[in-house]
């Protein structure tokens, strides 16, 4: 434990390290080097290590000096797409952005690595490079779910990480998850449910009978609160903060909700041009609309979560535009800022250590 | 055949027969009464036998003479509420408006039965009582998606009426997902999709993969197209028509779905509140956005239909108000006119009866 405290105290010391892949977003390196100027702006206590093609890289951190002398490139030939198959990034991955952002975080070089990248790949390298953390048998990918809740966000676990899980990763799933709303949100005693359908008595799989049993087991000790079986209509709802499933239901439930959101923008869109009356009224509440907007749309309440590994990675969403980057850094700099890679493995890795400390995260 | 024709022959002379649960519904008899009056008041072919509180029933109906004349009520005692669990429904329904009300359809009085109530209730009562359709393992809730299709739905099963899914009954699903797009949507050749995660080469459970194959292999003697599999963002959109997922996935999905169109609708009514600027404009929007509001109100979008019973079953939503029942109303009696339950039952039981027969629905 004493090398885990020095490590956290060194972190309020000494400027964080974000290690970033540049490449393999939607709308180029641009809109991750202007996420990155974004950020850095306002957060001097913070330095970046680029991963991708020097040549396109260089003259945009030139034109920022500031930014420039916080920032380490490291020229990539390769970059991963998004169609990429992950079993061949894997194999042949070696000289891309990707896996060198990965490589800096496994050699304790950065904090966290921050990729907008094909998910699958992603996960894929980070597997091979970083590990699985002691004790977990599924890592999983957590996400910030637009909610109801006074933070304005909930978690979701697992989003797409392992199409499986038994009860004992459900269980992992609420610790990692209750570690993640501590660190991530600020929330000491963050409300978990897990995610199945209906209230009636015939409900759920067993696996999620069994799961419902350990988690509430797990409650006390590790400082959250257990609302039991939660249903869609509730994820994002303000009865709870961190929604707990397996990664095909939870997949497909955010790919769900996105296309709901995205439709019912189209929609609007479409009610606005309807009639006269409609388009002066688009007029008036321009500004409101487009806040409304930016709050569900997916590119901008951003960032996925991999946890479980021995180092912490953020997803950005891959049509991330600067401001979206730059929620992600955001993200990645409060989880590196607070020693969360740590904190993670020492709780799932002996169930609950330090039990009753509320302070603990 | 020749007994089925003879019947789809006579639903198009005499009127069809519905038979409605007047009970259960969130907003009381009046509701239910009301929309029965709006549906009936330009559609003179169909008749109605409504099951509930005589007391309540009869005063709504004699205020409208026109449509007690087509009405047959039949008193019950009982009335299965939201909280009532299954299994006490299946054992002591008997004196409810709910059980009377598919007893109707098991004794071919009436063609179609329509429910407001407890969904669970009401399918434990349709499985002991209509008992499951010949070659049926699992039958299914099918509902209708508002979507950006021409027909503004598309059809997604099951939804909720059992919890797991072999590849066999999502075969299944997907030929009773076709026959209902036929005879609910009037789409002669529907594209069918099979709900998964991702589109990398480890994608999907066994049994998905499995199911590819067997729902791809009867596409054309079904007369259906097969996209094959589809994501969460895919089910409102016009790349699939009919979309097949086991019942735990596709409740979460419903759910959810439903769960992010009511967070849109407050963050909207939110957004006009923000500045006088968009006060301004929601008075000028009003219509533009009830109508929007009411397009995305699944108490609108009404009906989910049970398929794979010796009956069809429609299970309108328990907030529907009057024009909600109205819709649910209008699918049964589509459905009955068609002659539906048995063409179903003949397409299933067989596999594909009638290959290559375009008309065939």
């Amino acid at each position: 434990m004493s090398e885990d405290i020095n490590k956290v105290s060194q972190h309020s010391i000494e400027p964080t390290v974000l290690s970033i892949d540049a490449m393999g977003g939607d709308l180029g390196v641009s809109a991750v080097i202007n996420g990155i100027h974004i950020y850095s702006k306002r957060n001097q206590d913070v330095k970046f290590i680029i991963h991708g093609d020097e040549a396109q890289i260089k003259p945009l951190l030139a034109k920022r000096p500031n930014l420039l002398k916080r920032c380490e490139t490291r020229h990539c030939k390769g970059v991963v797409s998004m169609d990429d198959k992950p079993s061949h990034v894997m194999r042949h991955g070696q000289d891309t952005s990707m896996w060198s952002c990965i490589n800096t975080v496994r050699d304790k070089q950065a904090d966290v690595a921050v990729s907008c990248g094909n998910t699958g790949a992603l996960m894929a390298v980070s597997m091979i490079r970083l590990r699985k953390a002691p004790g977990i048998n599924r890592p999983a990918i957590a996400i910030l779910w637009p909610s109801e809740n006074p933070q304005g966000s909930n978690v979701m676990l697992d989003v797409g990480a392992d199409i499986r899980a038994e009860a004992s990763d459900l269980l992992q799933y609420a610790l990692m998850g209750a570690s993640y709303a501590r660190n991530g949100l600020n929330l000491e005693h963050p409300r978990i449910g897990l995610l199945n359908v209906g209230t009636e008595e015939h409900k759920g799989r067993i696996e999620l009978k069994e799961a419902h049993e350990r988690i509430s087991e797990h409650a006390e000790s590790s400082n959250f609160e257990f609302v039991g079986f939660v249903e869609g209509g509730d994820i994002p709802s303000n009865k709870v903060d961190v929604i707990v499933t397996d990664g095909f239901t939870g997949n497909v439930a955010l790919k769900t909700a996105e296309g709901t959101a995205t439709l019912m923008r189209k929609l609007l869109r479409q009610a606005f041009k309807q009639t006269p009356f409609a388009m002066i009224g688009a007029i008036f509440a321009y500004g409101s609309i487009r806040r409304l907007s930016k709050k569900t749309d997916p590119r901008q309440s951003n960032g996925g979560v991999f946890l479980g590994l021995n180092g912490t990675v953020v997803k950005s969403h891959g049509g991330a535009d600067a401001n979206g980057v730059a929620a992600a850094i955001r993200l990645a700099h409060q989880l590196a800022k607070n020693g969360f890679t740590d904190k993670l493995a020492a709780r799932v890795a002996s169930g609950s250590i330090m039990n009753n400390d509320v302070d603990s995260k």
